[in-house]
């Protein structure tokens, strides 16, 4: 049976476990094996450093081991993705990997970068908008960051997008089983040594 | 001679072409040769996603193409590091390059995620310290998640931290320097299909 590994931030929610039970459900009704941060036991270590460094061993040979992610894209503790949740999906992502993700708000990329900046965008001589200071928008109509979307969806994994209410925007299940539903309907990308669609058709590497 | 991808938001200043040269410039004084987002023409695309996927594209092919990485961590629109370029840490750990981070703001990722909180941080029953809306803390003594700390570190990189004015928060140079210095003394490690320190000492895979 293929593993999924399951990424986000619900790991930080006070009801984690319970999060993670629902997901690993889901996964496993949809036909896959779910592989979840925290299903394993840290050894203690020396330091605190240590621990974290024992966490990420475990969580990336959880990744080595799985067949495919779902990446909880839903903005945490600002306007965008969790970090930690975004260096699995890069990491799995250069794996070749299944991978879809999800976002339980609806606003996309530029969308959230007009709220973050108040609405106070100028377009500079070269074309760019750029916020008051000076940075400048992507507005690609995605999701996330294009490395984030563009890495999934050229890897013909899909980016599922569901407006939730906010007091279930990390506990809706909406856009994560339409990731399901779309990895089961093509499990087989993982028996092919998945490319990228875009690398197959040039001549990288 | 070893290719070095340079990740970071500067290509989101006004002055990103002249940031990327200074730092490619020191690049090539430490004997790496730079590749960096925006050294390549992106072709015309027919949508604005199609656009963002043909950056997405030529972004890991430069990172396929590459040795190492140096990922500029340094918060972004927020407390946390830009999204992007985490992913594309998160993908160079995966192929298990070179690897090395760093952040212009001193303070670590639990110093900023009080001040996210304005320090209202409280404990649970469990020991967990947790935010108002409550999310818990990560306090692992790292610059940033777990995940990339332990992902650089775990390989032998660092994550080398200065505390930058702020008029020169992503152009300060003076980690970026100690992290090209490291990687010059570390570089003969691409060379041996460089793997995690633990993962070594692990029965994983």
């Amino acid at each position: 049976m293929k593993k999924l590994y399951i990424a986000g931030p619900e790991v930080f929610l006070p009801n984690a476990r319970e999060q993670m039970d629902r997901k690993a459900a889901l996964v496993r009704h949809h036909g896959f094996e779910p592989l979840c941060p925290g299903d394993l036991d840290i050894p203690a270590q020396k330091t605190k450093k240590a621990f974290g460094q024992a966490i990420s061993r475990v969580n990336e040979g959880m990744m080595n081991d799985a067949d495919g992610v779902i990446a909880n894209l839903t903005p945490f503790r600002g306007e965008w993705a969790d970090v930690g949740t975004v260096f699995e999906l890069g990491y799995m992502c250069a794996l070749n990997k299944l991978v879809s993700a999800y976002s339980n708000v609806a606003d996309d990329h530029y969308q959230r970068l007009l709220r973050y900046y108040g609405n106070v965008i100028t377009t500079d001589a070269a074309g760019y908008k750029r916020g008051p200071d000076g940075l400048s928008l992507e507005d690609f109509e995605m999701a996330d960051n294009l490395m984030l979307d563009g890495g999934v969806e050229r890897r013909r994994g899909i980016v599922a997008v569901h407006g939730a209410p906010k007091e279930e925007l990390y506990t809706d299940l909406t856009a994560f089983e339409a990731c399901l539903k779309h990895l089961a309907a093509n499990r087989h990308l993982a028996d092919q040594g998945l490319r990228p669609d875009e690398l197959d058709a040039s001549n990288d590497d």
